[in-house]
């Protein structure tokens, strides 16, 4: 494997190439074309400061451009060959080019190169994920719409507590992904910073245009100091990774309360077979392996974030390779967040209420609040009221479900959800992202 | 103690008093005065909707202004007294109002009760750490801008890498606070929805008027889903939090350098004594006790945010006591990061660069890209001059440090840090603060 | 406040009291009998290898007793009046028996002082944390044994899986809790080495013998190398706090069993009422919060072991102020562990099985296992039975609880829990911690 | 993709496949092995309680060896055609043997099968990092017994604290892999148990005999209670994680000083070339970028150790899908551990002290401890001669070195560092691993 930084004589043991180069460099290969479109926009700028002449900014181009294909063909593994997708794309460049390859690395290190692909593969990816968790906010809405009124249970410290609705409970994740998509877009803002051009972390003599390359890689601004840019690496990553978890504790909870409410004790939910795993002793079983991988899968987010701050963690200014891990990190993140959403989309599609179960399923007590509400707009205090109805338990009647809810009609109570004000929400979102 | 809840001829076990309601009450004696303030827009919302009348209210109102100044002067102790805090201004009110205290509770529970109050407070703490990070970005600014040009080298890789300065150093950390700041705001507008009339997370039958209650209490807008709102608790307390440890992550990377920076190898920079401590056995100790507190602190408030989202874990929908460690978790991260934003400012008064210990610091190896570079210049690929200087290396000599960080003018390396564009940032966020 | 290396002419800046000096010192406060054992054994030493004569000796040990009873009636506030243990036992020395006193610390540091009186605090702990769980476990062996064949369903991914026990059910945690002692054990042995000896981490000039100080103290060996036992620090702390979090993980999994096996749609369990707490709000709830409690402690124990190990990260050889923050978290978790032993304790009594409920709890697909086997048994290859089986699942008929629990033999089968065994092991735990 | 559980006319969604079953199944080819000797040891067992001939037993057996010896060869590839290893096993077994291969999964289910082969690796595992362990330990021995007296200053808060050597820097780290091992053992101790038989986690109606397989298996102990062998899923592995990032803190804590000790201010040690890599942009670079990343691993294993945690915390009793993440955080583990002390090997055979350097990186100040002890050996008490020498630390002289270090000669002091004694109990260390 040839090191850009061999010098001629030295030999590189082979523990280091095993310990720190990952055998597959399934990272690398995933970020080659965001660096080969950064490297694009750097020998762009190397010509408009004059280091590069326009037949040589024409020719390394087309052979970035060549690689940018090879790569999306399958045709350009780095795996063995290289140490780095950035030593990859200099060296094939030498090759191709000779001398004119060599002139790539004017002002940029490696160190800035991996921060300006990993920033355009962020704002990639999150924009992603903002179009899967729209996706999935309107599939719930459709289901929430559906059965707004029909009557479940409500619960605290997981005991009957008030009547609610599937309306209700599936409206509240709705709100929570518009929340978690606002918390993405600051993640985006935070990375919509170009960091090339700061080099190894200490600028460079030659003198180079770092608002062109901003201009033309269309970031909202320069990170400015370059020893800045080096430091922000680990600390955009984990603020981005805690932003996804954030998103993945929606789901996650969505997942918990699904595998409880189709139990055989609850039966609230009915959902379709065709998602469900057997087991190999037990000739009954339906598991919902995909919604208990998926709880266990926020930890494995949250342990992402956790790992990347505990590595940045009294590290001295400037670039160290202890940071190096946060790539793998931040893409199983990105991998996952965005398989998860595809699941809870699909579960939408496939689950139903079992109206009857629930209509069964409430306790007399659930209804104790209700009635002490009744008594107070018959102008008794609250806590007297409480305390009477606390005392007659055994009095109370189970009401009109429908009528029960309908009647709720303060903002988010089940007699107006604001599905309306969601609708809205989203169409914003939606056409945000489109002009994007 | 009397619970609001305790029905007539039961006891609760000693065992339940000692686990679950901690001896002093401390996190809800500083959230109470925020318990007051909601307490009286909830009021006056009831009068609006005709629960209570214009002397209840005025009544009501007068004691909650009672123990708001009580408790201002430390006369209003919760511990030992009340089961909480919303506890105490109920018991309070009838007390001292008989029945018409009585009537507080209408419409609402604790649990939006809590949640309201920790929403008022986390926004006021984040206003004063965006005031307190603004005033240490102010300090870090004038300090970089009195040491612009001292030359200190630049690492990577804890090895010397480029010359730098000590207002490239110090700037650094500028441009992180402000981007700090963004993600304070970020949670700040995630705090900034009004939780209040959600009850017990499935609204009431009362027709209480929410979005009244969101302009008393100056917010952003009203949190809808009554069950989302219990489902955001700890989720929004985390994110918070997360933010924070980015905050702290910057304050770290600060004292850690400084420790170094300090130390007899480096002695890069001399600290003023009296931030000092001593040994009890080593008669020539000088350490700073402070910086390394402060490091470990980064993961104190890291381990909250930990903390939090995996009590959070596999909670079912609705409230849950569990959350109940959010509160702690949530306070002491704020009173921390405050404490250590202050240790940072002080320290920034406190040191000064020993400009001619780092004058003799640079190795010449140092200045090997430069030479690289300005072989560019006269035409030579950088990848052929990389190699040639990296044969000759003993043949480096140390140039003018003034010269050379003046020479690096593009943007963001020693020769234009663009101080002036923090300045304008740190005007503007300025204002806004003072406008809000 | 007089601090031991507060040098003439200079002040130590307001900032680093508030900062690193803990307002109440509590964590100091609870060391300080630890610190005065210590420190007789120190001062017995330094009488062995005549640095203090035997009246010297005799006057110093007094003194130092003199503090333990003060402390035990309450009447030795560290609080505002001291640096932390060390220096207030210094002081009090000094003040008592002037030069005498200025000898205590002849040969040792504050940092080896902390560290064993850190070591003796954890063994005194950890015994207590046993004899506690020994007294669960018997608990719950008395309760498996009351209700062994009392049959429950059993659960695979929340879903009835096959017929299982209350017996089962309940015993599945003691055998957990006969492991977590084993790691205990092994926390114990890891902090029974005396770092006492070692000074600042470099060892002294004065010829110390260790091996009495380790005698005296009842440490099972020296822990030898002087800079080791600095760099022990935070790790002993952190593997202990480790083996504490796998006691409260089985804690937590009884928790929250027990929720859901009272919660309305299951039901197995009766809690007695004195367990449970109300709502401010709905006049029929009776909520398990120390149990919700409990399981967020889960997470509070496990971020605990979480933060110190960050902290410890990337912290140079020696002491560091940094690892301070061991105390709390250590001291904590001891305190939070030993009280939700006894939550749980307090449960067990407390706590019955609805024997009624549970019968007609079976779905009748809970059997198709059985039914295979009874197929295999006859001589069907196990996966065509299981088809079979599969096929014809409304043919299953629920047979007799109680012959179908006692039927299955092997060892820790519902017929065949292994109960003596665990009555066997306790009892063997039991003699060994008297005998200590 | 055949899969035991399959039902005729129903159809697994995709979505399913995709995102709980690896794609490449990596985790399942390693644990393949481990299973089929489980497997063998079960058929045994069957036979022995006459659920299978000798005949089925010997076919079984022969086939059982057949992909062991196919996977050996890298010619059985489970990814894209199995579920899993254990799905793997049965179907090629059925496909061999027709209705004997149908038998094999009497009494069993993939439930105790993944915790038998998994227990299996484990200890397997443990025992390789102890024979690794051991030999860095004899590594390190050998260097600092070269190194012994070569001094070197002793730090604490990063300052110079009083005189040190290699020997006792290279030694503490000894002493802290024979704490590890202990550790390691413990948690060998824990995964010494057991689980086959357990079935789905509620044993079986076929009379097995658990004890034969634990004979046959080797295991100290059957794990008696079936539900707690599913309980102990992720427990084990948590706490095994958890020891072995013990042993990481220990390798991270020597990468990080040499780090430190390597840098141009330092310089204390020297290290080889082809340890090193170098920089794209800056000639000179020579980084020691495998000890960065060592220290990052260490973040690595901490984040496994955190996320089994979380990913069990408050999971219902019974085998739950959820901990089929742990197989992935503990085989990562483990490799990661492994190569890390490699490196840690490799280092100590590559690097050696600078000694002039060394020499000259004393500060006077370091020896004011000394004085303070000279003149308590004098009769003044040492904090009168503490506050003296402080008074006057401009007076202190470098003294000989060999002689100042050779002069501490208490336990664990540079003059006494007790390397024979680490030497015996490696010694007995290898012994037993030997008679393993």
């Amino acid at each position: 494997m040839k090191k850009l930084w061999q010098k001629t004589g030295t030999k590189t043991a082979k523990i280091v190439h095993k310990y720190i180069i990952s055998e597959n460099l399934t990272e690398d290969q995933i970020l080659l074309p965001y660096d080969i479109i950064a490297s694009i926009a750097h020998v762009k700028m190397l010509n408009k400061i004059k280091i590069l002449n326009d037949k040589e900014v024409s020719n390394i181009i087309g052979s970035l451009k060549e690689i940018y294909k090879l790569n999306e063909m399958g045709n350009f593994q780095l795996a063995g060959k290289y140490e780095d997708c950035h030593s990859a794309i200099e060296n094939f460049l030498i090759e191709k080019l000779g001398d004119i390859g060599k002139k790539i690395h004017t002002g940029r290190s490696r160190n800035d190169q991996i921060l300006v692909a990993i920033r355009l593969y962020t704002k990639d990816k999150i924009k992603g994920l903002e179009k899967a968790s729209l996706s999935l906010a309107k599939q719930i809405l459709k289901f929430s719409k559906k059965y707004e009124f029909v009557a479940m249970p409500g619960y605290t410290h997981t005991q009957q507590a008030m009547p609610s609705s599937v309306g209700q409970w599936a409206g509240n994740f709705i709100e929570a992904l518009l929340d978690d998509l606002k918390l993405l877009q600051c993640a985006f803002s935070l990375n919509d910073q170009n960091p090339l051009g700061s080099a190894s972390g200490f600028g460079t003599s030659i003198n180079i245009d770092r608002e062109e390359t901003t201009k033309l890689l269309n970031f909202a601004k320069t990170q400015v100091n370059s020893l800045y840019c080096q430091n922000s690496r680990g600390k955009f990553e984990s603020f981005t990774i805690s932003s996804l978890s954030q998103l993945m504790m929606t789901l996650g909870k969505i997942a918990n309360d699904i595998i409880w409410f189709t139990s055989y004790e609850f039966n609230f939910f009915q959902i379709d077979k065709s998602l469900t795993t057997g087991s190999s002793i037990m000739p009954q079983k339906q598991n919902l392996d995909i919604l208990e991988v998926l709880r266990a899968n926020v930890s494995v987010i949250m342990s992402y974030d956790f790992q990347i701050k505990t590595a940045y963690h009294n590290l001295f200014s400037g670039y160290n390779k202890d940071l190096k891990i946060s790539k793998h990190a931040l893409i199983e993140s990105f991998n996952i967040t965005l398989n998860s959403i595809n699941v809870i989309e699909t579960v939408f599609k496939k689950i139903k209420p079992n109206i009857n179960k629930l209509k069964k399923s409430f306790s007399k007590d659930i209804f104790a609040t209700d009635l002490a509400n009744e008594m107070v707009s018959k102008g008794i205090p609250f806590r007297e009221a409480y305390k009477q109805v606390g005392e007659n338990l055994n009095k109370i009647k189970i009401p009109d479900l429908q009528k029960n809810l309908k009647s709720k009609i303060s903002l988010g109570a089940p007699g107006n959800l604001g599905l309306n004000f969601y609708e809205k929400e989203l169409l914003k979102n939606c056409n945000e992202i489109i002009n994007f």
